[in-house]
């Protein structure tokens, strides 16, 4: 067997060699220091159905450090699943095989990797997956050693030991040289075990070229039960070809031809091997279970509800709809009212305490094994987790975030703790959805649309209790609006969300005390944005919007409505946007919104301003408005 | 001495508890667990002079539990740097004793605090500047037990190690009550002194209500050599009042009038004791280094250079001008090229291997006193830190940020390592300037402007070589723009900046061998915006512009220039937007830019389309146009 290992090992560090130089640009050296462990595990351990990679009880492998995906591509290619022209396809323009695995376009990966430090808090989610469905797959993370300087890392080291998930193994293929030098911790493994023991974990520093040593690693990996097995694997980065082992300034680097030709020479030349990888053991059916009936919760009309109490209330009852849906949150369950589901289904409810990164990746583990995943603390910490969304969105996993606490209106706990930035980070997120409701009954169905809805989304929620302004029945269809005042002699339209939208409905009705009649539009679908009505509005308005927002200036609400105006083909009308600008501090919701200029007495002001604004000449719009104003 | 310290300890409590029963919220129990710390702390150990709290020599306290400020401000009472009155102010409005520490309006406190888990990195940046200038301070960072489940703290804890800095002392809280419920290690002190010691660091558990132990353990780490010293203390979360000590469900809750007056009593009532905090011993002028001249790098315009390394050398010449600059990088000093100012002036340059968020906050700690301080790593990495860079926003603190391998530019890597939402990220944080060059000679010119820029500044640099546009003696304020390309018969603006530049400029080419003039502006200024330039240009070219970028359609240089039109005063200009709307992958960086359809190519096509949108009844822009074109 040792034989036909190192053989096999030896022909991924060639087709890495090969693929590369192919492709011109890649990191051959990464994947040859990975070769030896790659070839035992997925020889020996992985079981893994590759006509099915969706299959329940297959076991996981993330690679983490993704740059080394040659040898991951060509542990596929050896395993059968792709051929050697698609091998050598690798990086170019339209191929399956990326510079770094994605999911979107190779299924053999359940993630996207390439931003270092995710993969083992993933790896916690499948694990915490496996558990959760009584399976027996294993879930294997292969790290590089740069890589666990990452924080996220150790947050999932905490994770995974504080859930002893004993079917996850952390691979640290540990080659001594990053991008630009040698690690902190060098050939140092006892550093690296000891930290993984005081984090909780069977660790142990393994010679990564012995091939016996590899496996009797692992096997000790498979019977290591109550804690989750960390191997540190002593390796040299380009191991195979002595022009570049363990030297300096090769890496990322493709091997020139003629570099290339004598590596696979030394190596002992181009091989062809195949194996069959074992198949997983069918544990049961893999069907999903069956949603049941829904029993969303509806809020009468006289109450104040505050929209995060019912993303709490909505999680639940859409907890007891669907047994395949969890929830993370980051030690606030008791602000973000996730603690409902907790309550409801303590089973379904995972706890990350603060560790807002490891909660997005966990969920993100969780959702590409077909959970429906809502993650959520305030608004403000998912700014700690921004690179894992956007690699969820990477990856192609469907994940329901929510933030809480947004904006100056959560008073006297002043800047650090509001979000003012949420709806700028999601709203660039790759090809996510954000919502912001102003209501009760509207939070209770914008939560019902999501739980179907694929990719990222953001709901935006509250602090305070506000009014409930719809009945149970009014139907929010992602990417519409609610025009919520209108008159045929509107002179302004007000766009609002949340808690704006309130100080905005407050606005129309002091104006409207002064004779002034304007529109106001509940924008609660931030992106995609209702194109539609916001046109509609501006031509019936006399060409004139006021975006008032509880957010930065940039990024967000105004953003979005200007975008309904971008296409080229519209006449457009003024736009202006009453944001945050200064730096909050503390004080009463209604103080901070005065002070930042978004409450109704503003934009009482702001309308004045607006309708006083001399009309451009010739300016269609404004002539429109002179004449309706006449009226 | 034990007396007057446990005297001082209960008005501590006392005090926190006034302060929060006064303002109705607040954090009283995360206070009275730390009581006894702070107390022995600024009494016995800190040497601080509270008249000048930005002294060179003063001792650094950083409370990384920024909802525990009630006992810091009931400490800078008992020092006399504020009063009782102030005190009593707590939270309210306008008062400079925010919810969590602010130093926006408290000079007393170096940076803001409340998003948890960042002190222990800005203590790292601190110690780091301690040694690097060669005074004797010490920085002290008080942490709940909590927010070590934060991986930064984790990067803090290595990086602390890896430099050795006995000067850094961390103080954990450990009150084992986190906000909803129990911490993972509860009073595990041996688990958090395990994990400290395999990061490296000495640590040891200590009780945290012993006035003798805190002043031994603080004794220790003063003493301790070559490596910096974690104390785990143990406390009760509301030590000191019997009715919440050690119980649940009483984080961040105020203590209802009646119940404080219970706890008072129980604690021996109001006291109005001062203590003299000791005063640095000065060890040498506090005056900054002088600037001496600054040689900036320029560039041939029959060259082709990178932007980012032009950062680089422009980095490494401000540092020869700037004894007081320094560069920290996140392993990838290679490829943002701050390894020109390793090579210029190692002592300046700080390795943070791959951690961004870490970089980040040890930056803000080194910046808050008083280094001009410049970050880099891969504009997609710095959403690892994006808190962090918030948070520095929240702090006043002046950091100069950048960003490589902007775009789906950068070519082969894949959308993994392509900066997509930088833009929108780093323009909505507070204050910040956003710049974005497309030329070597406009890159080092904006690098010298910022040197002595106030706030978070980004930088975002490309990693293609690109032709040199602009001589070096060039001008380029921040909040300008360049237009590049004019002619009275221009019938589009194309607004661009870094890469879609040269997309734009060989657009323009083409289109003016067909016979349509266009204007082509550079927005290296994403924000500021040159609100003038742009809207001058959508008056002179028919209300046309064509933005197009590197980036998502979300937040961007689109919203950028739409928010120059969005005041109110006029009807918005006809703005169609090119940018990254679909997941990017792998490819030759000609063959992205093309499949995202931001090219010369599309750029040629979109203006045609543009040019040929029916003018909108009446308008003015179209009606100019017409006319325009009839020329």
């Amino acid at each position: 067997m040792a034989d036909t290992l190192a053989e096999l090992a030896a022909q991924l560090r060639v087709d890495s060699i090969r693929a590369t130089t192919a492709a011109g640009s890649g990191h051959p050296s990464s994947s040859m220091s990975a070769a030896d462990i790659v070839a035992v595990l997925f020889q020996k351990y992985l079981r893994f159905d590759f006509q099915h990679p969706h299959a329940p009880d297959n076991d996981r492998f993330v690679l983490s450090k993704g740059h080394a995906c040659p040898v991951l591509y060509a542990a596929f290619k050896a395993a059968g699943a792709i051929d050697d022209a698609e091998l050598l396809s690798l990086r170019q323009f339209g191929s399956r095989l990326e510079g770094h695995p994605n999911p979107h376009v190779l299924p053999l990966v359940d993630v996207a990797t390439g931003s270092l430090g995710q993969g083992l808090a993933i790896g916690v989610g499948m694990a915490l997956t496996a558990r959760l469905d009584q399976r027996r797959f294993r879930t294997y993370v292969m790290m590089g050693d740069s890589e666990t300087a990452e924080g996220s890392v150790w947050e999932a080291f905490d994770k995974a030991a504080h859930y002893q998930l004993d079917t996850l193994c952390a691979l640290i293929d540990m080659n001594r040289l990053g991008q630009s030098g040698e690690t902190e911790l060098g050939w140092n493994g006892e550093a690296y075990v000891a930290r993984a023991r005081a984090f909780g974990w069977h660790a142990l520093a393994v010679d990564g070229h012995d091939l016996g040593a590899i496996d009797r690693a692992l096997a000790e990996a498979q019977a290591t039960k109550g804690k989750p097995t960390c191997l540190v694997f002593k390796t040299e980065k380009g191991h195979g070809y002595s022009l570049i082992a363990n030297h300096e300034h090769w890496h990322g680097k493709p091997l020139p031809e003629d570099k290339a030709r004598e590596a696979i020479q030394e190596l002992g030349g181009e091989r062809n091997l195949r194996f069959a990888v074992r198949k997983p053991e069918v544990t049961k059916p893999s069907a999903k279970p069956a949603a049941g009936p829904l029993k969303l919760p509806t809020y009468a009309t006289d109450e104040k509800v505050a929209t995060r109490k019912v993303y709490g209330d909505a999680l639940a009852a859409l907890g007891d709809a669907h047994p395949d849906l969890v929830a993370l949150d980051a030690e606030v369950s008791n602000s973000t009212y996730s603690e409902e589901l907790r309550k409801a289904h303590p089973d379904r409810y995972f706890e990350m305490y603060i560790a807002e990164q490891n909660m997005v990746s966990s969920g993100v583990g969780m959702a590409v094994l077909g959970k429906r995943v809502f993650v959520s603390t305030f608004a403000a910490f998912l700014s700690r987790a921004y690179d894992q969304l956007r690699m969820a969105a990477v990856s192609n996993a469907t994940l329901h975030v929510c933030g809480s606490h947004a904006g100056v209106s959560i008073g006297e706990d002043g800047p650090s703790q509001m979000g003012l930035e949420d709806l700028a980070m999601m709203r660039a997120v790759a090809g996510s959805t954000v919502l912001y409701p102003s209501d009760a009954n509207q939070t209770a169905r914008l939560m019902a649309a999501l739980v179907d809805l694929r990719g990222i989304s953001y709901l935006r929620t509250t602090r305070a209790k506000t009014p409930v302004l719809y009945a149970p029945t009014e139907e929010f269809p992602i990417g519409g609006s609610k025009v919520l005042r209108r008159s045929d002699r509107d002179v302004v339209t007000l766009v609002a969300a949340g808690i704006t939208l309130h100080e905005a409905l407050e606005a129309h009705a002091r104006l409207q005390d002064s004779g002034v009649a304007v529109r106001v539009i509940d924008l609660y679908s931030v992106k995609p944005v209702d194109v539609k009505t916001l046109r509609q509005a501006a031509k019936e308005t006399q060409g004139r919007l006021l975006v008032v927002e509880d957010h930065w200036a940039e990024g967000g609400l105004a953003d979005a409505v200007l975008e309904a105006f971008s296409d080229g083909t519209e006449p457009l009308p003024r736009v202006k946007r009453l944001a945050v600008r200064k730096l909050p501090g503390s004080g009463k919701p209604e103080e901070l919104l005065a002070a930042a200029g978004i409450d109704a007495a503003h934009i009482v002001e702001a309308v004045h301003a607006l309708r006083d604004t001399p009309a451009p000449e010739g300016s269609r719009a404004t002539g429109t408005a002179k004449t309706r104003r006449a009226h």
